[in-house]
């Protein structure tokens, strides 16, 4: 299997930090070889371990056991770590678009990215929501079309809306809405974690799921027709559940992914759960794509404070969907 | 210390079972002396061990080491667990409303409730939502005052809306009702677990806590407001922070309790953590009142599955505050 690609993220940011740490850690944690896309720089002003320049990911299994490899971008000013800048944000951009390159052709087995400061990429010009949308665009996906996951040890969640305020929450919802949100669950948990006949949960939107309609009507209105549609189909779904008795040890053995309706459902039970190990996967689209479910972190910068954990899951996440894809195809 | 009065709800649920399961847990639990208020035949039909009827709370010390102590109630008809019927609920409110008078006379020092089914209470034509309210009323203490507070071992939470539909959530929330429920928190904390000067976060509403205003403007137009309003009278609150980064180890650690906006965003955390130890507690009484935070679970009843362990928290969470109330006044 190649190698997988790593975007530093924004060289201020927490990103080449954590990329470090996580090589270091690399025996401990099992990880297969991987190399980082960015400027070295901003690994060298928090790190001091050995780091081998490469022009081509196939040099990573060579250098990996001694180096952390580094396909070298160099558009940076200079690197202050807690300190971002357009420059920054442009290298980290690039570092982006080389690394999902890579992996598009299958030069590197699967993505995974740094974190970046949206102020900073709209300051430089760029036009996309987040790092998501830019990368389905560049593999000629929909960004309509690719869903988030976040991956925790034993659980997984899929938040049918994701960063959208709550009074506009219930706009967004829809029957179209969440059986969409369920397919891209279901194909997912196949192409990614090989799960032949994937159980899927649907939390409700209303205190107790609604109660029968008591509590509010969206439960009976809007969820049951998708969960039905897709029963009919064969799919394995159930709900709407009552949130929060869903996501305790015996409730989340029960399922392999709980579709939540809004950002906090999904993110809460997640965060609270595994907060140093959570990993942000994207479905939908043809490569294996994780990220750690934190931002740049600017103020831990260059402290030697930032955990390394979530980095090191993202890596392991994506190292295991892509063997498992690769196992589908062959 | 008088001892605790625990009615043991409805008579078909798992009320009577989780509460004789406690008492035989009594010692390794280290559990203060109780009293249950109910029919003593809806334990016998689910429960072999020893039960001493007592007609005085004065009697329940010199029992409770080799006998559940039970004060008789008994207005029910044939008693089948799993179901419930409307002699049943008149059963379970007798006991509640003999239970609430023991405690508030001082016979009892603390209030812990079983739980009950409001369908068939409304069918005998209870006229309060819950409990709670019944309480309330009975303490004189009007309904709106009150706040509800889930413990758990390291975490404690309040929601300022409860059972309300999720559309109708942003209604209800103002700065004032925040300013109530952040004020009824703190006096809870003092009076029943000690604290001299409690720190309390408060929740954003938005994903992200609205990130300054992109993803929705409630944190700037009616939480910060509250938070403002208070700090500038001396208390010790944080927010609004993003719902999903604050209920993880760490975070919690830095606050005594967090006040959510609406019942999931309360109760994912606490039931995702401690599903089978999570405390209801009624703040804003006179008395002392606990809850284990689950329900009748009819289709579990009879069935010797019912899990005691939040009964059994409930009844030791009820003591350590009486015991800390006694405290206060002495």
């Amino acid at each position: 299997m190649s190698p997988i690609a790593v975007s530093l993220g924004d060289p201020s940011g927490i990103g080449p930090e954590v990329i470090a740490k996580a090589w270091a850690a690399r025996e401990t944690n099992d990880l297969k070889p991987f190399f980082a896309v960015g400027d070295r720089r901003s690994i060298e002003v928090v790190w001091d371990g050995p780091i081998a320049l490469i022009v081509d990911p196939d040099q990573t299994a060579s250098q990996f056991g001694d180096a952390l490899p580094i396909m070298q971008i160099d558009d940076a000013d200079d690197i202050v770590p807690g300190e971002p800048n357009m420059s920054g944000a442009r290298c980290a951009l690039n570092a982006l678009e080389i690394a999902v390159g890579l992996t598009r052709s299958g030069a590197a087995s699967a993505l995974v990215t740094g974190p970046v400061a949206k102020a900073q990429l709209y300051a430089a010009g760029f036009t996309h929501p987040g790092q998501t949308e830019f990368i389905a665009e560049r593999c000629g996906v929909s960004p309509s079309n690719v869903a988030m996951m976040l991956v925790g040890p034993d659980l997984r969640t899929v938040p049918v809306t994701i960063h959208v305020p709550f009074a506009e929450v219930l706009s967004h919802l829809s029957p179209e809405m969440i059986m969409a949100r369920i397919r891209a669950t279901e194909r997912g948990l196949i192409r990614n974690f090989g799960i032949a006949r994937p159980r899927i949960a649907i939390a409700g939107l209303n205190p107790h799921a609604g109660e029968g309609g008591a509590l509010g009507r969206e439960e009976i209105e809007l969820i049951q027709p998708a969960i039905d549609q897709l029963v009919s189909e064969g799919m394995d779904v159930v709900g709407p559940l009552a949130a929060d008795t869903m996501f305790h040890a015996r409730a989340r053995a029960l399922y392999d992914a709980a579709v939540c309706l809004y950002h906090d459902q999904a993110l809460i039970p997640i965060k609270t759960l595994y907060f140093d190990e959570g990993v942000n996967m994207t479905l939908g689209l043809p490569i294996v794509r994780t990220a750690p479910d934190h931002g740049t972190a600017f103020a831990l910068a260059g402290k030697n404070m930032a955990e390394p954990g979530a980095m090191i899951a993202a890596i392991r996440v994506a190292a295991e969907c892509a063997e498992q894809r690769a196992t589908n195809i062959g």
